[in-house]
């Protein structure tokens, strides 16, 4: 086993003092970077994300290039539903396509809870290759979407505003949805506890859709499954729930046993504190749109987001994906302030 | 001047004591209904919101078919875009186009703050010729966009899940935007008031994307302007102000002295109470998609939702527009058992 050499992230996220607040951004292998859009010409995204040394080279890109503190795996949460029997297409400025999605209990039928190794096993590949890569660098990040936000697209097929149609899944059809979901866990379970074993040092759970739910509905539809994972992984490794939008259930994610809670840019630092109570990292949350910002905008915005947090049990980073149109120096300039001043 | 007999929404913005909660839908008159359709299928969008018998007939049925407790001015907030020179296309089930969206400051000089009764006079007619079909039965809502979020069009110039362009544009060029945010708000105080005296009981302001910005940013670019709005309107009418996802600033929006405040269901009616204080109305917060629930599951929601919100100072809706799948016998179980069980 290689010693991580910056281990700033697994040391805030077990509530251990740091030198400073690490910093990484979500989707930092991605669209701003000039050499991902290299690779991303000449490869499909599936290409990418199954070739472990593609997944590798991109995954590696922003450690290389931008000096985060983290590495996050290249890959796709829609994996999981296609590892299913799922068709899932990836047309890239598209969005996702799942051309036939479940409705019916006839069509849960269609998919199973596979084998991870033998559906998965190319990501596993990736992880053990890029943790080869990294030689300790920095700690790597392994993920999957929280098993509502899955059931969101293998239900509505397609992204959307409000997936009306999954929520209406589940509030007409509830013991299906519920059985969808159990399979969904499981089959996460499987597959995150398969990128541990392969190498992964910290596990985030994004529950992108999670914000379109009531504060009731995310506790049973939602969180009641994260929870299981977080249980299931707790002794492993390292976890951070991101449930984009839902702050109203920040105290009860904290009792989950998540070592960290993702934030969004719509609550404030004190506030999400004050929900999540002081056993838990806080992770977040400069608005991605302001990284479009002039770079003294930005250094005085990330300094104001520093002082909000406070010293310790914290991470900086995005409260969402960086945008593919964020200048690079711009990105830099999040990360070097973040370094400098806290 | 017409006596209203069901004034229970002007008692509840009041503040006053109500027999019952009263209760409306946000997008009643729209195309759940199939005499909308009928209607829809026979005139353009621009046709039925022009042409004053159109918009009156649409805003009377639910009136008519559903017993809801206020009328709803048919109409659309792009309206106000499409009235300071920006086109605007409404093209059915593709949501809003402008084609020619702001983007620098030679933009601006293409629109300007106009002379409402002349672009929007043919509201002000609607609105009589409601007011007099009405008779009194039920107050008449009229309406308008938030500044932000019409800047959020008339620069994305198209919907958004995110609307990143609008927000970069503020960003970036805030100057360009505080001035187009100020000729928004000067043209709405104008267009509102037009509404007043043409017979408006109540103005409700819709910040459809408030909940896109971060706190500071809400107050800054959104917040600042309804502000105003609601000032200019507070000797004339009642207010109502609903900036979905934007409950971190309940307590400020309940600081301008609007009446009413709009809330979504992802925040507990006690929250959303404990945040706004108990000097504001509280109005919603039904989840659009629990209207496909079966009938008895909406009935037992609303009752829970009643039962949050408590007796007084609640006006019942959705916490967003009603889904155009929602049967009509479920959308009356809700106004049903708000009226029976309240």
């Amino acid at each position: 086993m290689i010693n991580i050499k910056n281990d700033l992230i697994l040391k805030a996220l077990r509530g251990e003092q740091t030198e400073r607040t690490p910093v990484w951004m979500m989707r930092q292998a991605g669209r701003y970077l000039p050499q991902y859009m290299v690779l991303r010409e000449k490869y499909s995204f599936f290409e990418r994300c199954q070739t472990p040394e593609l997944a590798c080279e991109i995954t590696l890109q922003p450690v290389d290039i931008m000096g985060v503190d983290a590495a996050i795996l290249f890959s796709d949460i829609l994996v999981v539903p296609q590892a299913m029997g799922l068709e899932v297409q990836l047309i890239e400025s598209k969005g996702p396509i799942l051309p036939d999605p479940i409705k019916t209990v006839n069509d849960l039928n269609r998919i199973s809870i596979p084998d991870v190794e033998e559906t998965l096993g190319y990501v596993f590949d990736a992880i053990k290759l890029i943790k080869n890569e990294l030689n300790g660098r920095v700690p790597l990040i392994g993920f999957a979407g929280a098993p509502w936000t899955i059931l969101c697209y293998m239900v509505q097929g397609k992204g959307s505003k409000t997936f009306d149609e999954a929520k209406i899944f589940c509030y007409t059809q509830p013991e299906l949805a519920h059985k969808l979901l159990q399979m969904i866990t499981d089959t996460t379970i499987a597959y995150l506890k398969g990128q541990v074993k392969a190498g992964a040092d910290v596990i985030q759970i994004f529950d992108s859709w999670g914000g379109l739910l009531g504060p009731d509905d995310f506790e049973n539809i939602s969180l009641k499954y994260i929870r299981q994972i977080v249980q299931a992984l707790k002794d492993d490794t390292l976890t951070i729930i991101f449930a984009k939008g839902a702050w109203h259930s920040l105290e009860n994610m904290a009792a989950t046993g998540a070592n960290g809670l993702g934030i969004d840019w719509c609550i404030t630092p004190q506030l999400a504190r004050r929900f999540a109570g002081d056993k838990v990292t806080l992770q977040g949350n400069f608005d991605p749109a302001k990284l479009l910002s002039p770079i003294p905008v930005i250094e005085a915005e990330v300094k104001t987001m520093l002082k909000a947090f406070g010293k310790g049990r914290h991470i900086a980073n995005l409260g969402h994906g960086i945008l593919p149109n964020v200048p690079v120096d711009h990105a830099r300039a999040f990360i070097e302030t973040v370094k400098e001043y806290s």
